[in-house]
């Protein structure tokens, strides 16, 4: 590493930081920005400084936003009676890829989890009660992951809103599309037992 | 991608031209860089705005430098008649970290390669002629790759040098230590075959 100079070496022990990346690929990323035209290396730099200040969270649904509303909420072609749940910004632009969804959504950013100490008032739980509250939705889908925390989350959401005129609803689990029976694991093989359905 | 606000849709844009970095993982450094301190984020956006400032080439090898001459072509306890011909800056750091070397070295940047328009004069050979025929070099070790275009000029560095009185010697090609026989190509079982020594 001090085979570099110190700007190198100081890109690299950055570029490290970033999720699954090792000396060798920050090495790599460094000598091709060294490489790259001036104009691109620039452009980057900018929009990795501006990322935050641009940024903003949508005042509804806690989704990244361009503006103090985000697109969905200001839409008026959405069912805004039809909120949907998930934990990250990641998983409601997967939803929004589907286009299987034209509800709006609600951000929880994160899922309890006790051992980390994220209890219920660290995400977005109140905010979605506070959203029912105002009476204008009619049914919650909850698409947490269906990890142990997603589970529990999902369970605790639904008991927060039990006393409120709202259908609650959990999107299905079961055998993922193009899923080979043999490989799929026992527990996901009960729940799609569970779940089957008349065709 | 127009489900994220647009300065991470142009964040994801600039982080996709980075080596091997294709959508998904791009989006993984988005979401990863917007959850980061602010702090660790503005000091990436810096050093990547400032590594082609701050990054000189050595007026003497051609490798990436903090100063006008490199701190291996300027440290007196160097060996600088012993030369070592590389193509770019990360195989003479892959040489450095191995601690074998003693001597300086001569970064080619880039191999000739016609079918790509690369001919001695784009890279640094006629320095290298320039150095040796300066007459304080004794020995020029060719550490090109073994790749068509590795051998190729490494064979025309022979050739440019064969009227000085300079040893040329090339790295010794074979099997990889911890490599298993059953396993290496024909070409390097040859070579290594036919540079077998007397132990």
């Amino acid at each position: 590493m001090n085979h570099y100079p110190e700007a190198i070496v100081k890109l690299i022990r950055h570029l490290r930081k970033l999720p699954g990346i090792g000396e060798k690929t920050a090495e790599r990323f460094a000598m091709y920005l060294l490489a790259a035209p001036g104009q691109e290396v620039s452009a980057l730099a900018a929009s990795i400084a501006e990322l935050k200040e641009k940024v903003k969270i949508c005042n509804t649904c806690f989704c990244l936003s361009d503006s103090e509303t985000c697109r969905i909420c200001s839409d008026p072609s959405r069912n805004h009676s039809l909120v949907c749940a998930v934990e990250t910004p990641a998983d409601m632009a997967a939803i929004e890829k589907s286009g299987a969804y034209t509800g709006v959504y609600h951000v929880l950013q994160g899922l309890l989890s006790p051992m980390d100490g994220i209890g219920p008032d660290e995400i977005r739980i109140r905010e979605l009660v506070n959203r029912v509250a105002a009476g204008k939705v009619k049914e919650i889908i909850i698409a947490t992951s269906t990890s142990v925390e997603g589970e529990a989350t999902s369970d605790y959401i639904t008991r927060s809103l039990k006393s409120y005129p709202v259908k609650i609803t959990r999107i299905a689990s079961g055998v993922p599309m193009g899923g080979e029976l043999k490989y799929i694991d026992q527990v996901t093989l009960k729940k799609a037992m569970e779940a089957r359905r008349a065709v």
